[in-house]
C-alpha cells in the first residue's frame, strides 16, 4: 500500500511512518515542524531531542534498508499538498497534521485563530486533493474522544439513533467539546461527513483518547528513532506528564477534584488502530467512526497508579490538587462503547505496572533534561 | 442602545442599520464590500445598483437627520475589529458578515477555503473582541435553518432532549447541512456555544430560512435606500429568483422534483426578529436559539404561487424542472417548531398574493437591467 502520513514528525506521526514502512508499505511523510517551532517559542521542548525528520528517515534507511520519503512544508498550502498527491497517488492518507493542544488553543486570539485555520484548512485541502487526484483514496483522520465531552448518556461509536415524538433518524453523536482545539475536531468531523456524502469519499474518523508511552517496536531499534515525547502543560498528555513529574520529584498536578474520567491508550495501540483501519478501509460514501481507546481512568486513578509504581522505584511521589485552570465537569458520568477497533483485530496493551515501569526507566535516563518550569503555567480557560 | 452591524452593506445588513437608526438607536455599520466585489467577479450584480455604503449613510442622514457611522474594512483583521469595539463599545453586535452563498462555497477549493476562513475567523474575532472590551455585549448571530438539513424527526428550536438507554441529556439539536457554506454555520454554532459556556457570554443564534422581499418601511423612504437584491444562482434566494425570472420571461428553474421544503420569511420580518432579539437579549452564559421563519413551502408551491400572480399580471409564467445540481433529498419530512420569536412579539408578514404583486411591481421597473445569464449556470455539488 502507498500511504501518505501528514504530521510525520509528531508523537504519533513518526512511529506510524516506521510501523507502515516496517510492514512493507511505501511511505511518504510530510511535516511543517510546527511542533518543533512552537516548542522553542514556548520553552517546552520534548524530553528527548530527536534528529530532524529527514535525518530520522536516513537513520531508518541505514538500519532497515527501507526508504521513507520526506517533504517539509505546510499543507494549508493547497498547491504544495496537491503536488505530493499527484506525484505519489497514495492509497490512503493519515491526517495527523493538526494543532493538537487544548491549552495552546486557549492562550490567545492569535493561537485560537491559528488552530481554526490550520485544522480546518488542512482537512479541507486533503478532501479536495483526494477528490481531484483519486476519490478512492482512504482518508484516516485523527479525531478525539474529547469531541463528545462528558454527556450524561452512554457515548456510542460515532452515531446515535434518536427517537423523537414517534419518529426516528440516525445522527452523528451530539458533541460538545471542552476546548477550542477539541471544538475544531468537532468541526472537522462535520466537514468530513458533508464531503463524504456529497462526493462519495471514504473516511475513517478515529476518536482517540489521550495516548501514553514513549516507544514502539520500531522506535526501539535505535535510540535516535525515539518519538517526540512531550511532558509539558501545553503538548504533554496527562499520564506522560505525571510520569515525568514523578521522575523529577515534582508533585503530580491534579486539576481540581481529579474525578475527570477519560479513555486512554498505549502508543503501540495507536499504531495498531491506524494500521488496522488502513488495511480494512471504509466503504465509498462512508464516514466510519471508531472510539480509539482501551481503558477509562480518572485523573486520580492515574495519579495513584503513577505514585504506586514510582514509590516502588524509590521516587517518593507526591500528589497535589491545584485549582483547575480549565472549565470542565469534575464529577460526571462516563461510559464509552469502543468495540469497532477490537472487531478489526486490535490487541490492547493495557496499563500494567510493568508498562509504567518501562516508561519510568526510559524517562530516568533523561532526567537531567527535564524542564520543571514546563509542567504547569496555569494556562487558563477564562 | 448602541448597536454594531457587521456586514452592513448586505441584503439584510443595510435595512437593519436603517431599522435600528429609525427607532433612535446609535448605529455603527461595517462592511468589506465582499458581495459587491464577488458580484463583479462572477457577473452577478444586484437588480438595482445601490450607492456605496458611505453614500447611503449620507442619504439616510439627509432624509432623516439620523447618523449611521460607517467603517469599510475586513473584520477577519482582529485589530481592525477590536479598534471599532474599543471606540464604540456596543451593547449588541449583529453578525451578518459571513460569506452567505451555498453555491459560492461549492465552486472551487479556493472559494471553499475563503468561506471557512471568513465565516469562522469573523465569528472568533467577534467573540474575542466582546470578551476583551465588554463581556456583557450581546452577540446576535445569523445562523440558518439549513444547519438542520432535512431530518426525519421534527426540527426543534435549537436543542433536543435525548433519552438513551434509560439516561437523559440535552444537546444542541443534531445538525447535518447541505453545503459547505451551511456546514460553516454549524461550525459557527459549535464555536459560539463553546465560548458562551466557557466565558459566560450572551449569544442569540438565529436559524433563519431563505428571505424574500425588496423593501422595508425605511428603504421605501427613498429609492436610493434600496437593499442589495440578488436574483442570481449564486447570491439570490429562491423566491426572489423566481419573481425576477417571471418578470424576465425566463422559465422558473425548479431543481429536480421540487418537493424540497424550507421555511421562509419576509425581509420585514427579519428586521423584527433581529430587533426583538436585541431589545430582549439572551442571558449571561446562554446561547439562545430561535428558528427564524414564518411559513414552510416546497419549491413547487412557490413556483405555483409566482406563476399564479405573474400570470394575473400578464407575464405568462413557465415552470421548468431541471436536473438538480445539488445533492439534496427531493422528498423528505419537514416539520419545524418556531414559537420563540412569536413569543418575543414577532408579527409575521405572510406570503400573500399582494406581497408577491408588490415585489413584481418594483422588479418590473428594473426589468431592463435583468441579466438572464445569471439565473442558472449549474454550479454543481459533485
Amino acid at each position: 500500500m502507498k500511504i501518505l502520513i501528514l504530521g510525520a514528525d509528531g508523537y504519533l506521526g513518526w512511529p506510524s511512518c516506521l510501523y507502515f514502512s516496517q510492514r512493507g508499505h511505501e511511505v511518504v511523510g510530510v511535516d511543517n515542524y510546527f511542533r518543533r517551532n512552537a516548542g522553542k517559542e514556548l520553552d517546552c521542548k520534548p524530553l528527548i531531542q530527536a534528529p530532524d525528520l529527514i535525518q530520522r528517515a536516513n537513520i531508518w534507511e541505514e538500519i532497515t534498508g527501507k526508504n521513507i520519503k520526506i517533504h517539509i512544508g505546510d499543507i494549508t498550502d493547497y498547491e504544495f499538498l496537491l503536488s505530493i498527491f499527484k506525484e505519489f497517488n497514495p492509497d490512503a492518507v493519515v491526517h495527523y497534521a493538526e494543532q493538537p493542544s487544548a491549552p495552546y488553543s486557549m492562550m490567545s486570539r492569535d493561537k485560537a485563530a491559528f488552530t481554526v485555520q490550520n485544522n480546518l484548512i488542512t482537512t479541507l485541502n486533503i478532501l479536495y486533493a483526494v477528490k481531484e487526484v483519486n476519490p478512492d483514496c482512504h482518508i484516516i483522520k485523527l479525531g478525539t474522544m474529547g469531541e463528545y465531552g462528558t454527556p450524561n448518556i452512554d457515548i456510542e461509536e460515532g452515531w446515535l439513533e434518536i427517537e423523537h415524538k414517534g419518529r426516528k433518524d440516525k445522527f452523528l453523536y451530539p458533541r460538545q467539546a471542552g476546548s477550542l482545539y477539541h471544538t475544531t475536531k468537532v468541526q472537522d468531523t462535520d466537514m468530513l461527513w458533508f464531503y463524504v456524502r456529497t462526493w462519495n469519499l471514504r473516511v475513517t474518523d478515529l476518536m482517540q483518547g489521550p495516548v501514553y508511552g514513549l516507544s514502539t517496536e520500531e522506535t526501539d531499534l535505535d535510540p535516535r528513532l525515539v518519538p517526540h515525547f512531550h511532558y509539558d502543560e501545553i503538548f504533554g498528555t496527562l499520564l506522560n506528564r505525571f510520569i515525568i513529574q514523578a521522575v523529577a520529584g515534582y508533585p503530580l498536578t491534579v486539576y481540581g477534584k481529579g474525578n475527570q474520567t477519560r479513555g486512554f491508550l498505549n502508543l503501540r495501540d495507536t499504531m495498531q488502530c491506524v494500521y488496522l483501519s488502513s488495511t480494512q478501509p471504509a466503504e465509498k460514501g462512508e464516514i466510519r467512526i471508531f472510539n480509539q481507546m482501551t481503558e477509562s481512568f480518572s485523573v486520580n486513578q492515574l495519579a495513584e497508579k503513577v505514585k504506586k509504581v514510582g514509590d516502588k522505584l524509590g521516587y517518593n511521589v507526591k500528589i497535589e490538587s491545584i485549582e483547575n485552570p480549565r472549565i470542565e465537569k469534575e464529577d460526571h458520568y462516563y461510559n464509552v462503547n469502543y468495540t469497532g477497533l477490537l472487531d478489526l483485530g486490535l490487541e490492547p496493551h493495557f496499563l500494567t505496572d510493568e508498562v509504567l515501569e518501562n516508561i519510568f526507566v526510559i524517562a530516568d535516563k533523561h532526567k537531567s533534561s527535564i524542564n520543571k518550569d514546563a509542567f504547569f503555567r496555569g494556562i487558563s480557560w477564562k
